[in-house]
């Protein structure tokens, strides 16, 4: 191995511009991690780790697959095996994972938060469990420890409506020096074909103390939890959808179609559209009567695997990128809300990177001068966040849009361990700005750029959000 | 503000055979313009303007964009605000366009057409308003003197069918250096679904002096205008389309179709479609008849924004990128014509870069040994046309094509202030190869690669079209 | 021309690293190529060639697509004018094929087999073709010495279901030193909807003697085949199809479609549809109960140009990238193999680099512990087979799954002097990660990363194969 370390003050800048920018304009500002999936009673109660797979490979469906792919065996992954067992064959696995994010991840997370400035690997993976766990045991190493040891200013978790939020009530009322905020995320409700569709309704309604029994009174409940949440902070929204429905419909089909299902009958292809349609139009309004910002997670083919959907649930490292249709809908949405008066701010995050382009150019169509940047092409997601990734995000953004408005890098992570990301993401995006500097395709003004990095690593967040 | 100069001899141009290549091989020859939207009239008359927003700002919906982009008030855009502050509105905004192409074009124009050499900004947007507006007043600065600034050899504009290109035949006679040329754009008359379709066929047959009243009368018409343009000097058309439409049909459901509409009949989508074929395939013999090129401009995805449509009009900054499926329709319109010996020369222009190495590898099915090139992968187009989306072009084109046949650069502009293009094109057109001759890539024989150069910025052209 | 050599020792490399990473750790792998078109007959025979016309030009569509770009005479392509004329032909055309593949593997041909150093042109055609021609007479420029030369290990070609197998047969029983192994491609028996279908049956039935009336008929002669061919070492199978089918089924529909089209009916879309889903179901159980690897082709938009179809058959340069919808299917084919406990070892090759994210990720969703990088992303196909479609190939997944565990590069040609195509994958693949050390992208551990050079150029494929 080389004796030569991997993370190193300029990792991944490539000149002295790039250097600049990343130091004096990037790396000073503190993290806003507007959408992630934090597990927020872990905050509340300031979890501690008794070893890093808990923190690191419990949850971490990126590291599985990297361990599937490599053919190890599903016990050594989410069985039976041993929490050290599983870091082995993590550690094992790593240096197979070469020019895949999961590399740099790894090493950025050991050095950041342990200080390891080792290659992980099978030999030295005992070594480092048991540093690594030793360090977990300090205080400053729980969950609240590893967040502020990143400088977060604020985070934003997810949850679903029926959700009680006792943990950010928790939160409001605690000295603890980041906010945490939540953004509500209705997909069960709108995925009217999911199984268990009906068992959500009633939990939804128990929820909000409404008897569902129409589609007028799902309307109503969805209402009053958004109310709720919004009582409690909340300012955000987020979907998960393969691409937004759009098809026509008249509220009278809506309610028979909601009817049909809450009886438990099926659906046609279309019914399931337009009902989607109409849903959507409708908490799109009801965000923008809040001021919400909407958030819309678009390309997944989720569940490929029904095998081991059936075994492991959801969520587990079985989704890939889809290639759907895209365009015409989402403009069809997007222009009946602002038709109406109802588009609230936006950002759409795209999954498969041959969209870039109609993204890029989507969100510049719903400008209306009140707002700067106010429908978003959000940063490369889940796949697409990665170096590679971001770079095709922010050149379409840049090209096409003005990346001088963006919001910036989230971690959308499960994780206590990923805050690094948005180091990485900073990165990236100097080295970026750093290289046309020094071909001269950006002007030799360091502070007129300076002030672009600054504002998408936090000013434009901060404008933009109401946390 | 940095004191070095932006727009500097070797802009773009990486290494010395970057240099070599451009300032050798491409920076001599002259434009050939074959495609743009310059407004004949102007030129004709050789307008002079009052002042820099009239000739930069007013029909520039990039710009406008932008600006909206930045949140700014309709007024300062489109609106009622005065020419000044509208300079000062996007003087504001450059800032802020920080690797988007607007900020390379603003600087390029600014100092090719004006001599300017600093980064416009707020600060400094009065003096230069002042400077730039005195300049203008200049006799050597009308229409006529900024094309001739240029070294542009000819042009060529697009016209609908009725217009009477009065202006075409007023330069014919005139001793004006630059040839200006027309293009022939029968869009309204294809896209049936439009409102104001009946409206337009009346315009049609006055013009052809023909009662429309079939589908028969309607190909009538439109030869007597394709008679009529080629008469007047007319060899190049040009369609914007979403996609090629190709719907399997009879000549009889065309003229029922046709009826339909005409008297006022609303058309299902299949017949919508089978009509577009059907026209379609008309004028491109129509084209191989009078050894036309046809141009084809693929893949946008307009009007996005209804209610800003209503209050501003088409073309006024609510397009986007469409995700349409284009590959199989294009190949059978294409082999229609073909399998009839009457594919004309033929350029296929693409919006989304995701298809580019689909439309990259079409235009190699239909070379018939007639000409080299036959069919051409046009240029970077619109949101494309970018140094980024350039180099996609270029790349796509040589991986799968020959680049030495292509015919390069247009700027499909509305401004006589978008000439600099031709330039930029060339630079990035250079410091590709040249980078390639640095890396081994290519081989280290100016000559060889000057040449192809050369052929690429002014000689292909030059070949394939009849101007 | 410059006196500098083009294809230099370090060609495509450009730093030390990726020098180092190409001399010691991918070069001295030897080739196993795992899938090509090579005539089996003229291995067996050990052919040697009058001319270079006849091993470089005879049935290579590449360069005849080039040539009909430049406008040349099919005469001088596909025609009657003589082996002298059409080399002539040729070597006019290639400076004009600068920054396409065919420029690098034409110099990379002529010097790894002939140590011909001179960039082929007009001029120097003649000389060339003389001084070819007599190499070519010697033993060592036969088949099998062209072959031994680049260090081929084993190699696989593609046969009927109906081909006897004769050569391999033959060369089974040889001394020569490299294994000759087939691939199974049974496109003519899905493809339902071909001309010809019915004859291709006749013939089918014939080769497994087997009189094919029923569906249940045609599964028992391709069961028999895939018998036969396993048992003459055959342990892989290719299909090329524009995309996966995947439309529900009973059995009792296909054998009621079946018999319609045996009986010279035509088949609805949906039929047909349904039948290759059906046929491809039934052919991977089999695969999987022989331990075959199963390849799947897929996106290309084939015979576009009906007139020249006509005159010249089907692969002679007039196909091009399709821009399918594949990922619901495929991934409904892969999980319904999957489910069944059935799915073999699987290659993905993508044609279109709009898909190539989603396949690099949905490879990663049918791991099962098996064995390491059960599911592949094949290397960059027909037209992505160049530099930069490689490299996309390699980015995608590298990102989005692991590159260490891939099979790396195959010729897919039918063309004896294509094997230095090996050579150029692994100099693009060495260049990649050695750009990647001296960014500091990767660790400066040439050991580590060596190890997976080695192992995408030789010993992923040895372990994954049963060659």
């Amino acid at each position: 191995m080389s004796s030569k370390k991997f993370i190193t003050n300029n990792f991944l800048l490539s000149n002295k511009y790039a250097e600049e920018l990343y130091h004096t304009y990037a790396a000073p500002q503190p993290i806003i991690d507007y959408h992630n999936h934090l597990p927020p009673g872990e905050i509340a109660g300031n979890r501690s780790f008794d070893n890093i797979s808990q923190v690191w490979l419990h949850g971490d469906h990126y590291k599985w697959r990297a361990m599937r792919t490599m053919g190890l065996d599903e016990k050594f992954i989410t069985g039976e095996a041993s929490d050290q067992e599983k870091f082995e064959a993590w550690a094992k696995t790593v240096p197979h994972t070469l020019r895949n994010p999961l590399y740099h991840w790894t090493h950025l997370e050991l050095k950041r938060y342990f200080g390891v400035d080792e290659l992980l690997n099978e030999k030295n993976a005992a070594s480092i469990y048991e540093n690594v766990n030793a360090q977990l045991q300090q205080p400053e190493n729980s969950c609240r420890g590893l967040l502020e040891k990143m400088n977060v200013e604020s985070l934003c978790t997810t949850e679903d409506p029926t959700d009680s939020l006792e943990y950010h009530r928790e939160m409001a009322k605690s000295d603890f020096s980041i906010t945490m905020s939540t953004a509500f995320r209705p997909d069960k409700s709108i995925l009217i074909e999911a199984d268990g569709y009906n068992e959500y309704l009633d939990a939804l309604g128990k929820a909000a103390d409404i008897s569902i029994e129409s589609y007028k009174d799902l309307k109503d409940a969805l209402g009053k939890r958004i109310e709720y949440f919004h009582h409690h902070g909340c300012r955000l929204c987020d979907h998960g959808l393969n691409f937004v429905s759009f098809e026509e419909f008249t509220d009278a089909e809506i309610e028979k179609i909601f009817s049909k299902r809450r009886s438990g009958g099926r659906l046609s292809h279309k019914e399931q559209e337009q009902f989607k349609t109409a849903i959507l139009l409708y908490l799109g309004q009801r965000y923008h009567e809040f001021g919400w910002v909407q958030q819309f997670h678009l390309g997944a083919l989720r569940n490929n695997n029904k095998r081991m959907l059936a075994q492991l649930g959801p969520d587990t490292g079985w989704d890939s990128i889809g290639d759907y249709k895209q365009a015409e809908n989402l403009s069809k949405f997007l222009d009946t809300l602002d038709g109406k008066d109802k588009l609230t701010k936006t950002i759409l995050y795209n999954l498969n990177p041959a969209d870039n382009a109609m993204f890029a150019t989507m969100i510049g169509n719903f400008n209306d001068g009140s707002i700067k940047g106010k429908v978003q092409f959000g940063s490369g997601w889940w796949f697409l966040d990665q170096k590679d990734g971001m770079e095709k995000q922010l050149n379409a953004l840049s090209n096409m849009g003005l990346i001088s408005t963006f919001i910036g890098m989230l971690t959308d992570s499960r994780s206590f361990l990923s805050f690094p990301r948005h180091e990485y993401f900073r990165r990236v995006l100097c080295n970026l700005f750093g290289q046309e500097i020094a071909s001269g395709a950006l002007p030799d003004d360091m502070e007129l750029v300076g002030d672009t990095i600054a504002k998408i690593c936090y000013h434009n967040a901060k404008d933009y959000f109401d946390f």
